[in-house]
């Protein structure tokens, strides 16, 4: 047995309390078994008794069950607890769901810990709401960013159980883009002589390693708009509790840089695999047309303006593809890390689209709005 | 005395003759000496009697004098030899002219080389077309990328030497984005332990370092749309006496990493750090819209559609403020990278715009062509 690292970004104390569920052994695609697959969740609202009020909401790179729950869910909102049962689902490896940092089975702790994709998340999500929840249905899957490939994946696996759909910043196929920019992201890890193989005794040994994948970000996850406005200077969840910025290097030192070296190196190799190969056409031969038709779900499509990587051009290109689906998108000068909700306007959009979504009727649920 | 590194990249028979010109000591903006600032400089055609056809053309970062002399200039061209006397001065810190690898003098060996701004570049440029050549107006001055940094600054500068300017893909003033996107090519180089803070015994020492700079460059560089509609493939300049790449794996293991693994890694970043503080307001303390009151020179402003980091809508903003001014933006689904030339078509535009700019009658020059 090996003894699990401790890092305090990854508590209830820091990302809001969450239940553990077993789903015991659990064999993943690329062949690898977790012996006990755990996934941290977090429920909002209260099931109804048909079940037709239940909402999913996989999580993206880096993040947890706490964005969301912060930002995007609250009483006279969309996702309004008062109405749905809204599930968020830690991703596999994402620092609190069965994690490498956090494995004490020798087989999977730290650089052991096994390849994992997109679909091992959806079928993991589908046994839990299964047999923890008896949900058989979705009134809606919504994510951001790698929680929008999972959404994409759940409507193509499993179309029956998905009534709506909101992949919000992300595409059902990864681009060769994308692809390379992830590689970025990762060897700034991987190359940290810190990094040790994966083998570190603590985040801390990998700092500048960190630092070097924070600053990537920050070219590629927010906008040379976001910069180049200053846009950093606006008061909002970045400025809360702290001087103001003074400058471009300031805002990068203090905020963007910290917040990546917070987090488990292993963790985010973990999801940037993961990320690199979403694709829902694995299981459709590569044929992407054939994937996008299995879609039943009433879908908007929502990538952002500003976005760098997972373009509006990208997503427009399979939303043409879906029956019944729209292109919604989102403005944020922030970028892909819109997402984070800067700007009040950002939030407003997602939620004025999501309410929308939810009430339309489809198929079997007339929407509970 | 140091030794000086050999580099066969930084050679006449990989980047073509030119010659070197003494300027004897010079003295940089940032306060350093250069002891003898040598230039390497190629010249293509003949100066006429009334030293009325001269054009400069400036280097990119991490090129030489050579993608200018391969691709854009010849006879017929808009850089027709038979017409001007076109003259390419490789910038400092290039490898060609005076750089940190090929200095004997232990004051400005390797890690010891001055921090070098585009106006210590200008400077010594016109210097030398003053003392060698007994230049006093240029017909045209044409750059690309860091060619175009100077080219602004030229243009500010003197004003009254410049009758044509022609800044492609490259900004007046270097954006906040674009410095943090340089910070992350410069880092990939000084995080490889080979760099050992700048005295590496030979560039292959940080060649993992140098792989990963191309690895950034892919992503920023390139563009989304190269990436994927799979540009590669196609025949052209990349493919030449290349079996054919396979993936984009393939390209990028076979193409961008060997070019930038040549280079040398102080040379990169003596460059970097220019790039990042290109800014003509320098001079006007700190006022954009001053600086570029100053132009006289009939200006083409010409930025890449595709471009990720001189952003057509910066490159619009700035032309915006100069009077004898127009835009012309350029297509290239390489991006920025679109400059190598990967498109005939692109190719076809520059000399198109520069035909155009070079027939234009401007005070006191009614155009050669």
């Amino acid at each position: 047995m090996t003894t699990m690292l401790h890092n305090p970004f990854y508590t209830a104390e820091v990302q809001g309390a969450y239940d553990m569920h077993s789903l015991g052994r659990f064999e993943l695609e690329e062949g690898a078994v977790i012996p006990d697959l755990q996934l941290a969740v977090a429920t909002r609202g209260v099931l109804n008794d048909d079940k037709s009020n239940a909402i999913l909401i996989p999580t993206w790179f880096s993040g947890t069950h706490q964005a969301w729950d912060s930002l995007y869910i609250g009483p006279g909102r969309a996702l309004d607890p008062e109405k749905y049962f809204i599930i968020i689902v830690n991703q596999i490896g994402n620092g609190l769901s069965t994690s490498p940092h956090t494995s004490t089975d020798d087989s999977i702790a730290m650089s052991k810990f096994p390849q994992v994709r997109i679909s091992d998340d959806v079928r993991a999500q589908e046994q839990l709401l299964r047999e923890v929840y008896g949900i058989e249905q979705l009134a809606l899957v919504v994510g951001g960013s790698m929680g929008a490939q999972q959404t994409w994946e759940w409507a193509v696996r499993f179309p029956e159980k998905v009534l709506r759909a909101a992949p919000i910043a992300g595409t059902a196929q990864n681009t060769a883009h994308d692809h390379l920019f992830t590689n970025t992201l990762m060897d700034a890890i991987t190359s940290d002589p810190g990094f040790n193989g994966g083998e570190y005794e603590t985040h801390l040994d990998v700092a500048s390693g960190l630092a070097r994948h924070a600053d990537i970000w920050a070219v590629m996850g927010l906008s040379p708009e976001f910069w180049n406005t200053e846009f950093w200077r606006e008061d909002g969840p970045m400025s809360e509790g702290e001087p103001p910025f003074v400058s471009f290097d300031d805002f990068q030192a203090r905020f963007v840089r910290p917040l990546f070296q917070m987090m488990d190196p292993n963790a985010l190799l973990t999801m940037g695999w993961k990320w690199q190969r979403g694709d829902v056409a694995r299981g459709t031969g590569g044929d992407l047309g054939s994937a996008l038709a299995r879609i039943t779900a009433k879908t908007f499509v929502m990538p952002i303006d500003h976005d760098m990587f997972f373009l509006v051009t990208d997503c427009a290109k399979e939303q043409a593809l879906i029956a019944n689906s729209e292109l919604r998108v989102l403005h944020s000068v922030a970028g892909h890390f819109g997402l984070n909700g800067f700007e009040k306007s950002f939030i407003d959009e997602v939620d004025a689209n999501l309410r929308e979504l939810l009430a339309a009727p489809v198929n079997g649920n007339d929407g509970v709005a």
